[in-house]
C-alpha cells in the first residue's frame, strides 16, 4: 500500500519573538509526507524552482519519499514568510511568492496512476481536479483547501468536493464555505456537498469529525512550548491518511486511531521549526506519546 | 451529603437575532443549583431585591433548593442584559445593574456551617473569603471568578485561590490571571497559586483540567442549535460539583465522570433560554446524552 500527495514544496521564512529561520524546507506536501512516511510509502507530486537547494532534495530522497513526479521548473521556488507573535498560535502571513507554482501542471508516472490513496493538499482546485483524473482506481481520496480558493474558485472547489471521501478544513474555512457559524451545522452542510467525512481541524482545540452516521471529537495533545506551528495541519493530515492507508475499511475504529496518530505526530511538529522534530520521529516515540495522549480522555 | 453555593440570583434580559426574553430568572447561583440539585441537596447563599418576582422564589423552593440564606434587601435586584449575535456563542453584555448585590453581606445558618462541599461562584472575592471563614469543616471548596476581579481585586482573589481545591475559569481568565497565553503553561502557573486543580472552561471547545499529576481534556457535547448560552459555565460547575459531592475521593476517575456529567447538563442549558431546559432534566435524560457524548471520544 502506498499514498500519493499533491501539494507544495516551499521555502519558509519563519519569525518568532525569539528566532528567525530563513528559507527552511516546508510546504504542504513536505509536511504531509514527513508524517505519512512513518506508515506507508509516499509519492510526492509538486514542483520546485531552479533555486531550490540541492541539500533539501537529497534530504527528502533520503527519507524514502518518491520524488519522480516533482518537476523542476525554471524560475523562483514557492516561498512563504510568516510571523508568530507571542500571543498567537497561528502565523500571520507576511509574504507569499508563488514562483514556479504558477505554471505548474501536475503529472505522474504510469505506475503511480494505479495508486489508490490520494491526498490533494491545499493548491488550486483546478490542479486538484486535473491530477485526480489521472488515477485509474482511487480507493481513498481526501483534499484540503483554504480561504483563497473558497473566495476565488468556489465552483472548482465544489467540483473537487464531489469527488473526495474526506474533506479537511479548519474551523474558519468550514464556516466560510458553509455560510454557517455553528461548526456542527457547518459540518452537516459540508457533508451535503459531497464528502462522506468532514474533518475540521481546530488547532489547539483538536479535531471534530463528522461522518454523518457518527461524530468524533478529540482534543489536541497539550504542548506548553509551541515553537512553530507551520505545517501542523498538513502533518496531522499526513499521519491520519498514512494510518488509514493501512486499514482495510474506513471504519469508525480506523478513523479514531488515525486521528490519534495524526494528532500525536502534529504535536511533535509544533515543538520545532519546520521539520526539525517530525523528521526525527520513529514509531516508539509516537507510541509513547499516544499512550500519554489517551490518558487525557480515556477513563 | 449536600452542597452550598454562594453567587447571584439575577433577572436576565437576553436578546438573540430571533428572540427577546425580559427579566427571566438567572444568575450564577441559580444556574449552578439547577444542575447540582440533580445529584445532591443544594443550599443557596445570595440576596434578592424587593422587586424580585414571587413566582421565581416559589419556583426555586419547589425545585427543593434551600433558600434560608437568601436575604431580601430593600432595593433593586441584580440585573444583567446581554445580546447574542448570529455569529457568536458568547453574549455581549449590554447592561449590568448591581442593585442590592452592592450591599450584600453573605451569612448562613448554624447547621449550614457544617456543610462540607462549597462552591463560591463569581462574586467579589471579599465576599467569597468572608463566607468561607464561616464553615467549620470544609472538604471540597471550589471557586469561580471573572476578568473584573482579576483587574480590580487581584490581591483578594489570590487569597481565595490559596483556600480552594478547585479553581474554575475560562481560557481568557486563565491567560489574564497567569500572564501566559499558552493555556497549558497558564494552568501550571495557576496551580502554583494554590488550587490542587485548575479547570479551564473553553465553551464550545470543552474543558481542560490540570491536576498537576494528570490532565483531562474533553470536548463539548456538539449542539447545532444554540439558543442561549447564558449560565452554561455555572451549569457545568453545578453538574461537576454536584457529582463530586457524592464521591468519597476526588480521584481521577471521579473527576472524569464529573466532567462528563457537567458537560452533558451544560449542553441542555444552551438549548433553551435561562432555565427552560435544565429545570426539566431528569437522570434518564442525562444518562442517554452521556452515552451519546462518550461516543465522541471513546474508541
Amino acid at each position: 500500500m502506498s499514498i500519493i500527495v499533491l501539494g507544495t514544496i516551499g521555502l519558509d521564512t519563519v519569525k518568532t519573538p525569539v528566532n528567525l529561520k530563513k528559507d527552511i524546507l516546508g510546504g504542504s506536501a513536505v509536511h504531509f509526507s514527513m508524517a505519512a512516511k512513518i506508515f506507508t510509502k509516499v509519492n510526492l507530486v509538486s514542483c520546485i524552482g531552479s533555486d531550490f537547494p540541492r541539500k533539501y532534495k537529497i534530504f527528502l530522497k533520503n527519507k524514502g519519499i518518491d520524488l519522480r513526479s516533482v518537476s523542476v521548473i525554471k524560475g523562483e521556488n514557492f516561498r512563504w514568510t510568516g510571523e508568530y507573535t507571542k500571543d498567537f498560535n497561528c502565523a500571520i502571513t507576511k509574504k507569499t511568492v508563488i514562483g514556479v507554482l504558477g505554471s505548474f501542471k501536475p503529472d505522474i508516472t504510469n505506475d503511480q496512476r494505479k495508486i489508490k490513496n490520494i491526498f490533494l493538499a491545499n493548491v488550486d482546485p483546478k490542479l486538484q481536479l486535473s491530477l485526480l483524473k489521472k488515477f485509474t482506481s482511487p480507493r481513498l481520496v481526501a483534499c484540503d483547501s483554504m480561504n483563497y480558493w473558497i473566495e476565488n474558485s468556489k465552483k472548482d472547489l465544489l467540483r473537487v468536493l464531489k469527488k473526495v471521501q474526506i474533506f479537511f478544513c479548519n474551523d474558519q474555512e468550514a464556516r466560510q464555505l458553509s455560510g454557517e457559524y455553528n461548526i456542527i451545522k457547518a459540518s452537516k452542510i459540508l457533508l451535503r456537498m459531497g464528502p462522506k467525512i468532514v474533518l475540521i481541524k481546530k488547532g489547539e482545540h483538536g479535531v471534530l469529525l463528522n461522518a454523518g452516521s457518527f461524530m468524533v471529537s478529540l482534543p489536541a495533545f497539550p504542548i506548553d512550548n509551541i515553537v512553530d506551528a507551520t505545517g501542523a495541519g498538513d502533518t496531522f493530515a499526513g499521519g491520519f491518511m498514512g494510518a488509514l492507508t493501512l486499514e482495510k475499511d474506513i471504519s469508525r475504529l480506523a478513523i479514531f486511531n488515525a486521528i490519534i496518530k495524526g494528532t500525536v505526530i502534529a504535536s511533535f511538529n509544533v515543538e520545532g521549526f519546520g521539520l526539525e522534530e517530525t523528521s526525527k520521529l520513529n514509531k516508539i516515540m509516537i507510541l509513547k506519546r499516544m499512550n500519554k495522549y489517551k490518558r487525557l480522555f480515556v477513563l
